[in-house]
């Protein structure tokens, strides 16, 4: 080893085989890069999609995709006021603390410019063949001005929280993916109708010159929905869902009841622990954490057997997907963020024109949706933070060393989301 | 044949068996209900469905869904101001020119008070074993205070503009389902953000306090839309899309550009000539009609092969819906509202996740869309009036005499979309 060499995870083809090497420490390739040194990386649920052998990688690669850090060097694009450059590449300098989303997106293209960073023309997913990722101690971040996000700018809209480091590592991927699972079907026109109180069509397609609907009942305008999947994300989902939904109840007078289900008990324990701790101390009477049986019961019950008006599918599979469609009621709205693989859907084009469903598929626009979700950690950080803790989304942070057994641990379900220190002996 | 009989069109399964016969007149079973003397019904795609066996009708019934006529009979419950009730429960007289919904919808219920009066829990669609049909003379109407929609109606907003019958037929079912289909994209949050100008995810979940997206370029701000099926519906689809495009265009400064896509020559013209007709004589450079490899070609010509921002597909089998996603862009919304049949959908999860797709599919909810759909009709009646003119839907006008060959001709695609009048000797 080298001064040149650092320690990377390093995933090993074809499957289950993980391995904690030395690796070149990367420099700047193109004037938009930025070096990072990484201060933690996550371990991620779709980290296992590879470990399992499911995404068909044939060579070896440094594994993650969720990494904070501080930049260690720019390329020569940076520090120059380009016409029409995002901001970071006039703003962001050396020491910089950054919180990297787990694609890289320009900025620039089409997609960027609208917002959907996920779809950018550069897209490229760290921790995959072609970019190396951030289980290592440095990282490469192409686009850099576009891609990454400073630590300042959360600091900025409330300089007296403190933001801890591991809550940090929720912004690369978890919680903006959760926030971006619950704002669709809040977006979505089938629920503007009852959020607004304007009947569908909503008068028409602009927006402006709406006139109430006077046949509301009180009974229409309660929105009911699901969470399916209380992983990680699953609970961020629900966090976020929350906020918002108290929000529109503060703003609208529309009230809200949510069911979160999930088949592990572990699970759900910690979703309720978030819940009291968020309404001090107890679950409210409209808020349930229940297996899949008893989540249906107590949607029919709450709906008579209605269903519900949205469902939020944190799973990513089919078995998830027909629960999905199963609760949810006719005109009613699919949100659906995990990373789905080979199977065809698991639906009749008949079943989908009876009830009228509407679904939102996709990965999350991470640079996009980080600005809301900053904002949720900083109101909901006493949540989620901390390792280890009741609450805390984080069960530990282990050094390098660790990696092999954690990979293999996290795999069986024997230990929850883990972090890496890259710099723990 | 007795003074209490008149004379139907019914199917008698297992399929391909039309008969004109005498059916007893129907009475008030209910005090909602009216009774419609029949002026004109329809002959639609969809009642192929129920001629060709695909919808396993096993016993005999009157046919149609779409028809037009004047009420000739009152329920009880009628010319009593109730308290909630839809306004025709008060206002529905005797005489009353009406046009019929497809579908049954009260009014009254949850999705009805919403306006997802498709979804009605007390729906039924006539012309089916549950409920007969408007090809007949007369037709019982149930939940007729919510259902029917009075021609007077329509006449208040423009007295001095005439509407001709075989137009009027065009809102039970078909114009409202093509406004159906244009409409949902265009509300649609993914759309928003380019519409409105504002970054998604909209800064937000509530529609106040947004700013401008200073990153938006011109090209980000033209729309691409795709029409797939060129059929009655899709006709009525194109031309309310247009409306809506061009009243964008007017107010925000949103350009468009469409493609509609057909395999047949004939519907192709036919589009062609209505496209003609609405700006002047000639079709803009900004509207496409092609078959299906030439509208790829020049989808990606116009969008540097980026794909549309939304398709609507209006024909409801699996390799328009393929074609659908084929032609759509990341983060762009599928619209669908044809009657899909049996066969699984024709994706893998997979490509739902890697393109961020949106779904809206299903059953227009016509009673809701009639107010949108009857103001595109007022102003659009010189392009789709009359009987077998060159821009006319209506290909021609015969008694039930004629319904048994009518059938097997439209079956065939031998004839286009044919009315019957229940009176013509």
């Amino acid at each position: 080893m080298t001064l040149d060499m650092q320690v990377v995870v390093k995933f090993h083809p074809p499957a289950y085989d993980i391995r904690v090497e030395n690796a070149p420490i990367p420099g700047i390739e193109h004037p938009d890069d930025a070096i990072v040194k990484v201060q933690l990386a996550g371990l991620c649920g779709s980290d296992l999609h590879v470990y399992r052998g499911h995404e068909d990688v044939d060579k070896e690669m440094i594994c993650g995709h969720e990494f904070i850090g501080t930049v260690i060097a720019l390329g020569s694009n940076f520090g120059v006021l380009a016409t029409g450059r995002p901001s970071l590449y006039a703003t962001l300098k050396l020491g910089d603390k950054v919180v990297a989303p787990f694609t890289v997106s320009c900025g620039e293209c089409h997609f960027c410019r609208i917002g959907f960073t996920s779809r950018c023309i550069h897209s490229t997913l760290f921790g995959t063949p072609s970019l190396p990722g951030g289980q290592a101690q440095f990282v490469r971040v192409p686009k850099a001005g576009g891609t990454l996000f400073k630590v300042d700018d959360i600091a900025a809209v409330s300089p007296n929280t403190p933001l801890d480091d591991s809550s940090l590592l929720l912004l690369a991927d978890i919680l903006p993916t959760g926030v971006f699972a619950a704002i669709q079907p809040l977006q979505h026109a089938k629920l503007a109708a009852i959020i607004s109180g304007i009947a569908y069509p909503l008068n028409g397609y602009l927006p402006e010159g709406l006139g109430r609907n006077a046949f509301l009942s009180a009974e229409d305008t309660v929105l009911t929905l699901a969470v399916v999947g209380l992983g990680p994300v699953g609970m961020c989902a629900t966090v976020s869902l929350l906020d918002m939904l108290e929000d529109i109840r503060a703003e609208r007078g529309v009230q809200f009841r949510i069911v979160t289900m999930d088949l592990n008990g572990t699970r759900r324990e910690k979703m309720l622990a978030m819940v009291e701790s968020i309404y001090g101390g107890q679950a409210p009477p409209n808020i349930a954490i229940a297996d899949l049986d008893a989540g249906r019961d107590i949607i029919n019950e709450w709906t008579g057997s209605l269903g519900c008006n949205a469902v939020l599918e944190v799973v990513g599979n089919n078995s998830a997907l027909r629960l999905a469609y199963d609760i949810v009621q006719p005109f009613g709205v699919i949100s659906t963020v995990g990373v789905h693989q080979g199977p065809p859907l698991p639906f009749i084009g008949r079943e989908m024109y009876d009830k009228n469903v509407s679904f939102d598929f996709g990965r999350c626009p991470v640079r996009a949706m980080l600005p809301m979700a900053a904002r949720i950690l900083l109101k909901r950080q006493d949540v989620f933070a901390g390792v280890g803790g009741k609450t805390s989304l984080i069960e530990k942070i282990v050094g390098f060393e660790e990696a092999v057994d954690t990979y293999r641990q996290f795999d069986k379900g024997l230990c929850g989301k883990t972090l890496f220190d890259p710099w723990k002996k």
